[in-house]
């Protein structure tokens, strides 16, 4: 499972003392070769945090040999020397493992406007490196939580080749501490290229449609490293169908681990003119307030479904609106459809049917509902 | 005060029994003349509720004589027949009034997806032409409540005219319950045009910069009528002044009425390059739940701050970004500024102040905090 399912990887994860807490902070994980293919997707908040500033221009080479990740500072909006910060993080582990500094990728995850404890840091690196191992994964996986309540790793197997993946993150940025981090790995012979392709199809239908809270990280990063251990270079169409399924269960399990959430709620657009117009409607519906709230307290309020696909600019007429809750249509031709008391919302997941009677395209969303949870995890403790 | 301090003007509020509760729920507002003339503006939501329609229409013709607003049922979602609905009121006031159907405004507030009561409606009709009084503008103003805890009036003197108003809402959408409806009144001789042209300009930089939770109504509906009956035609300036006091004020008090809110958070976003990249900064500020849950926490989050920025599209450096939050520069070019445990957090009132460096335009916006309270009323009671 984890990082470490494929061939070629090691990983290790430790208490490096960045977070008060005492709990497992550092994860590396490390691309043992032959190949050091790599792909990458970050953030489009253009406000950055110093280590996807530093990560993208590594990705730039196609090669990454390393990926240093920690929790317990997020080292955005850090300025100058937060960027120094990551630099000396990527020299101190080009040096522990012989590597080139401009080979490894640094992403982080925790507080931002803090500057990251940089002597417990660099040390963590030496211990975390004493410490790599073929069966480090779930390790790795571990020491990258913040207000997550598991840890997540995914694995699909090809015909002789493996992709496995781990993510962190609780919502789409938790409080006070940011961020969703992804770290796939193959033993697939696949080149940079081949990786993109497949990294940005496969993100692209599934963690860029999660929406937990509509809240965007600064340091949101996923990573896929390729190490061709297994000396089998697959079709392209398995190999991303392989990457999409890693992505996709692992998008599941952030909504599934939401802070405070009571509910997944699986937003399906249909008969859209555009699959960008069954994105933006998908996405307007996620983010209002009062329908994640009316699906918190178990109401199909269909009307607010109705009041979210009106502020989009997508093709519709609001006189042949359809609308399912739970696959009870509640609301036909923009006006009251089936009974609503037929809605049972007894269980976590809460699925709504959007049909926009348009065209044919369409768009899944996953998000969550808005509890009083949420709320005081985002507002109790200061950050 | 209200929609009677303006003279030539009679209005009437009455318990119809449209709401269970036995609360008033109807009122009326009458222009005596001898000028007609009306201006409204309405909605951006494409989902607009029958009387919204109705009353688009009536507005045309740029003459009101007389509006009938409900509370208990937004008529909004209802097809065909919540149309018919509305048509149905419009002629029942011409009845009762004397006037034409085409010229009677209509505005519902109240659930959506729900068919109005019509035999109450309609005989309430009847008894509140029956109440119309110069003296009748707070009653007016009580009948449109829905969540509002209190009723909402304000007024402006010119020079000889006066231009007053009432408004309900409790946030920009209330739960299971639509809409902010506003009624001004003046009795300053101003065309349609003129009324027009005010009425415009006042909301553009006032209720349109309300931000309550981020949902749109299907029902909004702000309308200036003028009576003309001061026998005194003033200076455009200083009646689009008045008229943008008048709505300055009341939408001041839809905030301070918000549900569930614990802070009126004021996002002043300056040295823009333009006023919509202004605009779009301060709303996507406004919209962060996030940050909205910290400022409920009185927790002077400034990296919730930058994050928000950071997702529009807005002319800026990340480097020269600068957040005050209660007038502390807690960030500094993108980066750590003054100790954030100067920010003194204790009031109500929030103060924002998000400049870009990248300009000299400006724009203000009034938001809510995210509190558990919100998410209770808006959950725990069916709709």
């Amino acid at each position: 499972m984890s990082v470490t399912a494929a061939k070629g990887f090691t990983a290790a994860g430790i208490a490096a003392g960045i977070k008060d807490s005492g709990q497992p902070d550092l994860a590396l994980v490390v691309n043992q070769g032959p190949r050091l293919a790599a792909a990458g997707v970050f953030t489009a908040n253009r406000v950055k945090a110093a280590p996807v500033l530093w990560s993208q221009q590594v990705l730039k080479g196609g090669q990454v040999s390393a990926v240093v990740l920690n929790s317990g500072g997020a080292n955005a909006c850090t300025g100058p020397e937060g960027f120094q910060d990551t630099h000396a993080t990527a020299e101190k582990a080009a040096q522990a493992l012989g590597h080139s500094a401009a080979e490894i990728a640094i992403a982080s995850t925790g507080l931002i406007g803090v500057r990251l404890p940089m002597d417990e840091l660099l040390s963590g690196i030496d211990k975390a490196a004493a410490e790599l191992s073929a069966h480090g994964g779930e390790k790795a996986a571990i020491a990258i939580k913040t207000t997550d309540t598991v840890h997540k790793t995914a694995v699909a197997e090809g015909d002789g080749w493996t992709v496995g993946g781990m993510a962190k993150g609780a919502g789409m940025l938790a409080p006070g501490l940011a961020t969703m981090l992804v770290v796939l790995t193959t033993d697939a012979d696949v080149d940079a290229a081949g990786l993109d392709t497949a990294l940005r199809s496969a993100t692209r239908t599934t963690f860029d449609r999660v929406d937990s809270d509509g809240c965007m990280s600064t340091n949101d990063t996923v990573l896929l490293l390729a190490s061709g251990a297994s000396g089998v270079t697959p079709e392209q169409d398995a190999f991303a169908e392989a990457v999409r399924a890693v992505c996709d269960d692992l998008a599941r399990q952030l909504i599934g681990d939401a802070e405070g959430a009571s509910k997944d709620i699986r937003i399906e657009v249909i008969n859209a003119a555009t699959e960008d117009d069954a994105v933006e409607v998908g996405r307007s519906i996620a983010r209002n307030n009062l329908l994640k709230c009316a699906l918190h307290g178990e109401d199909p309020n269909w009307g607010r479904v109705l009041s979210a696909i009106g502020t989009t600019s997508a093709a519709f007429d609001p006189d042949k609106l359809n609308v399912a809750i739970n696959d009870v249509w509640v609301c036909r031709n923009g006006s009251v459809g089936d009974d609503r008391d037929l809605v049972d919302m007894r269980y976590r997941e809460v699925r709504i049917t959007a049909d926009l009677s348009a065209g044919s395209e369409t768009a899944t969303i996953w998000a969550n509902d808005l509890t009083a949870d949420y709320v005081h995890e985002n507002s109790a403790y200061s950050s």
